[in-house]
C-alpha cells in the first residue's frame, strides 16, 4: 500500500505534465476519415510512439498498413504473469460543423475543469491516462507488476480495417489474459460504471437516383422523379414516427432482456433519463413507445439517419430538383446480430421500400460485431475493485449503445475477456463540437488504472472464469 | 417587305458578331443568390447598358437598388404609336454541382450548333437577340417601328424584390400597350408555341431543430430527436409517393381545366410524354395517377424539394445525430392562387404534419403570383403571326409550368397584356449543369422579335382587347 500511495503521489505530482503532453498530442487533427488529414494522423501515431519509448516501452514502433499505422509496444516480465492487452486509438472525428466550437476544435484549451479538443474525450486523454498509469509504476516500482501489450490504432473512426486485418494476423503475438480498453464513459463523475455490453453497428450510404441530370423543377416538376423526396420516403418507411424499424429479421432476431436486466432498465434507479433530457436539452425521449427509454437506448437495436444531402442547400433559391440525393444510414444492433445479416436484412427492406422510377444504391460503409462480458469474469471483478478504491463507491453494469468494433475482434477472434472501462462523462459531447474530458476524471482514470494493474498481478494466467 | 428582307440579311450576316458579343457577356458569373458574385452581377449590368447606348438607346442607364441594379432604355417616337416593354434578366443560377459540366460554367463554348454556359438560355441569349432585333431596325430603318422600353432586372433567380418594388412605384414611367418577355422555351425547334398561363411559387425554408448539440447515436440513439429523420417524415407527409400534396386548401383552391383544354392535356397531340421521358432519361413519369401527365406538368400545383441537408455527408463514416437539418421546398401555384394564401396553409399543414419531439421553422424566401392571357389578345395574335412567318406553321398555346413573377406583376401593377414568345428549347437544361442555347432559335428568334415589332407598329394604342 505505501507503494500504491507513492504512484498516486507521482499521479498527482505529474498531472500537469501529462496534461501539457495531452495538449500536443490533441493539436494534431488526426480525422482519420477525411484523406486530406493522412499525414497529420501518422505524426499522431509518431507522437504516442515517442511517448511509449520515454516512459519505458524502448522498442514500442509503428507498423505501417494499408490504411493509417498502428503503434505497437510491449513489456514482457515473465510467462507466469497474467498479460493484459490494451487498446486505444489516436484518430479522432471530423469537426463540422466548426462554427459551433466555442474554441476552434483543434486548439485544446482548459476551462472549468475540462480540456476542451476534438479527441478529448473519445479517445486520446483516455490512452493518456493509461500511459500516465503504466509510467507511475515504471518510476515508483521500476517495472510494471504484469506483463502489457499495447495497441493502438488510428482508423476507429474509419472502420477499423487495418487492426482487423492485424489481430486476424497475429493473434498469437496478441495473446493476453484479459484486455483493456478506456473508450467508453461512466454514467456519473461519482457513480463509476462498467460496460458489459456494446452493440455491434452497420454503417451504410443510400443513394437515391432519378433522371439524369439536374432539372427545373418549373419545367418537369410534377412528373419528374425527386430522389430527395424518395429518399425522405424511403427514410420514413424504415422507420416512422413511432421510431419502430421496419425490418421484420431484425425485429425477430432482437433478444429480450433478463427480468432483472428489464426492472433496471424500466426502474432507471440512477435517473439517467433526466441527465439524458439535460444533456440534449429535450422536454421528452422520443422512439418506441413499448420499451423503456433505457432499453431503447442500450438494448434495442436503432435505425439513425447521420447525413443527408441533395440538391441545392446554400444561401437563397434555386428552383432544381436534383440528379440524386445521398443519405448516411446506421444500424446499432444487439450482440447476437452479425452486421452481415443486418446488411442482407436491410438491403431487402431498401428495395421493397423504394417509390417507383427512381434507382437506389446501398453500400456497407463499414460494419463492427456487439459484444458482451459477464459481470462475475474476474476480470471485471479486478476492475471493479479498483474503481470502488478510487471513487469510493462499486460500479454499476451497464449495456451501452455505441459500438466499439475491437472489443468484438478481440473476444472472437483472440478469445480474450475485454474490461472496457472508460472514464469519459455523458456530457463529454463526443463525435460533436466541443468535446471535452474533465480533468479530474483523468486524475481519479490514472489512478484506476494503475490500481488495476496491481490488481491483476495476483491473478493466475490463462482462461478466464 | 423589302425592309424586312433587309432587316433579316442584316441580322444573318452579324450573327457572328452577336454571338461574340453574347459570350462576352455570359463569361461574366452573375449568380444573384450567391453575394460572392455582387460585383459580378453588376458588371453584367454594366455590360448590356453599354450594348443598349451602342445599339440606339444612348441615354441607357443602370438604376441602383438595395439589392442588383436594374438596367432602363428607351426609344420613345409618338404618343400615338404603340408602346413596347421589353423585359430581361441579366442575372443567372447557381453553378453546382460544377464537377458535372462538360466545359466550365462561365466558359461559353459552341458545340453541335449550341452556345453552352450557365444563364445561355436563361436569359442571356434571348435578350440578346432582342436586341439584335432592335439594332437591325435602328440599322436598317433608322429608327424603331414602335415605341420601346426596356427594363433589365439582375434578381431574377433571387425574388426580384428590386423590380417589383420599382414597378409598384413606377406606373406611369413604365406605361405600355404591351410587354414582351423573351425568357420561356417552345415546346420543339420546329413548333412553335406562345405561353399563355404560368404558375405562381412559394419558395420556402424548412429548418427542423432537435437537441442543442450534435450528438453521438451510440449514446444517445433511440431516445434522441433526430431532425434529419424527422424532416423526411415531415416532407412524406406534406407529399407522398401518390404524388398528392396533403394541403387541403390548396387543393379546393385548385381550379379544373376546361374541356378542350383537358382533352389536349390528354390526347398529348405533340408527343410530350415522350420527349420528357427522353430529356429526363426515365422511362416512366411519376406523380398523381388521376392526372394526365401534362396536366400534373402545366396545370396542378406542384410541391418540390430543391435541396436538403443535416449532418455529416462527407467522405467516410460519422456516427452523429445532428442538432439541425433543412431543406428548400417550393410549391408552385395555379394563377388564380395568392402565394400569401398558400404560405398561410403549408404553415398549418408543417405544424400538423410535424413529428413530435422537434422544433420546427418554415421561412418564405420568395413568392411569385401566377398569369394568364387569353390566346385571343391582339398581342397574342401579333406574336403568333411573326412566329408563324419565320417558322411556317402557327404556335400553340401552352401552360407553362414555372413562374415569371414579373409577368404577374407587369398583369396586376401595369395592367398590361405579357406576351411571352420564348426561344428556348426543352433541352436547355436551364438551372442545371451544361445549360445551352441553340443558335439556329437564336437566328429565328432575333427575326422574329424584328417581324413583331414591325406588326406592331400598325396597331392601335390604349387598352387591349
Amino acid at each position: 500500500m505505501a507503494d500504491a500511495a507513492k504512484r498516486n503521489s507521482y499521479l498527482d505530482e505529474n498531472q500537469n505534465r501529462f496534461i501539457e503532453q495531452l495538449q500536443q498530442w490533441l493539436a494534431i487533427p488526426s480525422i482519420s476519415t477525411l484523406s486530406e488529414h493522412k499525414a497529420d494522423v501518422a505524426r499522431a501515431a509518431d507522437w504516442v510512439r515517442e511517448r511509449l519509448q520515454a516512459i519505458g516501452f524502448p522498442e514500442a514502433k509503428t507498423i505501417a498498413t494499408t490504411g493509417h499505422p498502428l503503434v505497437y509496444a510491449e513489456s514482457m516480465l515473465d510467462k507466469n504473469t497474467p498479460t493484459l492487452l490494451v487498446y486505444g486509438h489516436y484518430d479522432v472525428q471530423p469537426v463540422d460543423p466548426v462554427k459551433e466550437w466555442q474554441t476552434p476544435p483543434f486548439e485544446p484549451t482548459i476551462r472549468d475543469g475540462n480540456i476542451y479538443c476534438r479527441g478529448a474525450s473519445d479517445d486520446k486523454a483516455q490512452v493518456m491516462l493509461v500511459l500516465a498509469a503504466l509510467e507511475a509504476w515504471f518510476a515508483v516500482n521500476g517495472a510494471l507488476p504484469i506483463n502489457v501489450k499495447i495497441l493502438l490504432e488510428g482508423e476507429e473512426e474509419a472502420g477499423g480495417a487495418s487492426i482487423t486485418r492485424y489481430v486476424q494476423d497475429n493473434p498469437e503475438l496478441l495473446q493476453a489474459d484479459a484486455a483493456l480498453i478506456c473508450d467508453t464513459h461512466m454514467v456519473h463523475p461519482e457513480q463509476p460504471s462498467l460496460v458489459t455490453s456494446l452493440r455491434g453497428i452497420l454503417y451504410t450510404e443510400i443513394t437515391v437516383s432519378g433522371a439524369k441530370t439536374d432539372l427545373h423543377s418549373g419545367s418537369y416538376g410534377g412528373v419528374a422523379p425527386n430522389p430527395i423526396h424518395a429518399l425522405c420516403i424511403l427514410i420514413n418507411r424504415l422507420k416512422g414516427e413511432d421510431g419502430v424499424i421496419q425490418i421484420p429479421e431484425l425485429a425477430a432476431a432482437t433478444p429480450t432482456p433478463t427480468a432483472a436486466e428489464k426492472s433496471f432498465l424500466q426502474e432507471d434507479p440512477l435517473h439517467i433519463q433526466d441527465a439524458l433530457c439535460t444533456e440534449m436539452g429535450v422536454t421528452e425521449l422520443v422512439g418506441e413507445k413499448n420499451y423503456p427509454p433505457l432499453e431503447r437506448l442500450g438494448v434495442r437495436p436503432t435505425l439513425e439517419v447521420h447525413g443527408i444531402r441533395g440538391g441545392f442547400t446554400g444561401e437563397g433559391a434555386k428552383t432544381v430538383i436534383p440528379a440524386t440525393a445521398l443519405a448516411k444510414v446506421s444500424l446499432r444492433l444487439p450482440a447476437n446480430i452479425d452486421p452481415d445479416d443486418a446488411f442482407t436484412w436491410l438491403q431487402k427492406a431498401v428495395r421493397r421500400n423504394m417509390p417507383a422510377g427512381h434507382r437506389v444504391q446501398l453500400t456497407n460503409l463499414h460494419s463492427g460485431k456487439g459484444f458482451y462480458i459477464h459481470p462475475d469474469s474476474r476480470y471485471i471483478q479486478a476492475a471493479s475493485q479498483a474503481l470502488e478504491s478510487v471513487y469510493g463507491t462499486p460500479p454499476v453494469f451497464m449495456r451501452e449503445g455505441g459500438s466499439i468494433p475491437i472489443a468484438a475482434l478481440f473476444d472472437t477472434i483472440l478469445k480474450t475477456p475485454v474490461v472496457l472501462m472508460g472514464f469519459g462523462l455523458p456530457d463529454d459531447t463526443i463525435h460533436a463540437p466541443n468535446e471535452k474530458f474533465s480533468l479530474d476524471q483523468f486524475n481519479k482514470g490514472m489512478k484506476t488504472v494503475a490500481d488495476f494493474l496491481g490488481r491483476l498481478a495476483g491473478q493466475p494466467t490463462g482462461p478466464a472464469t
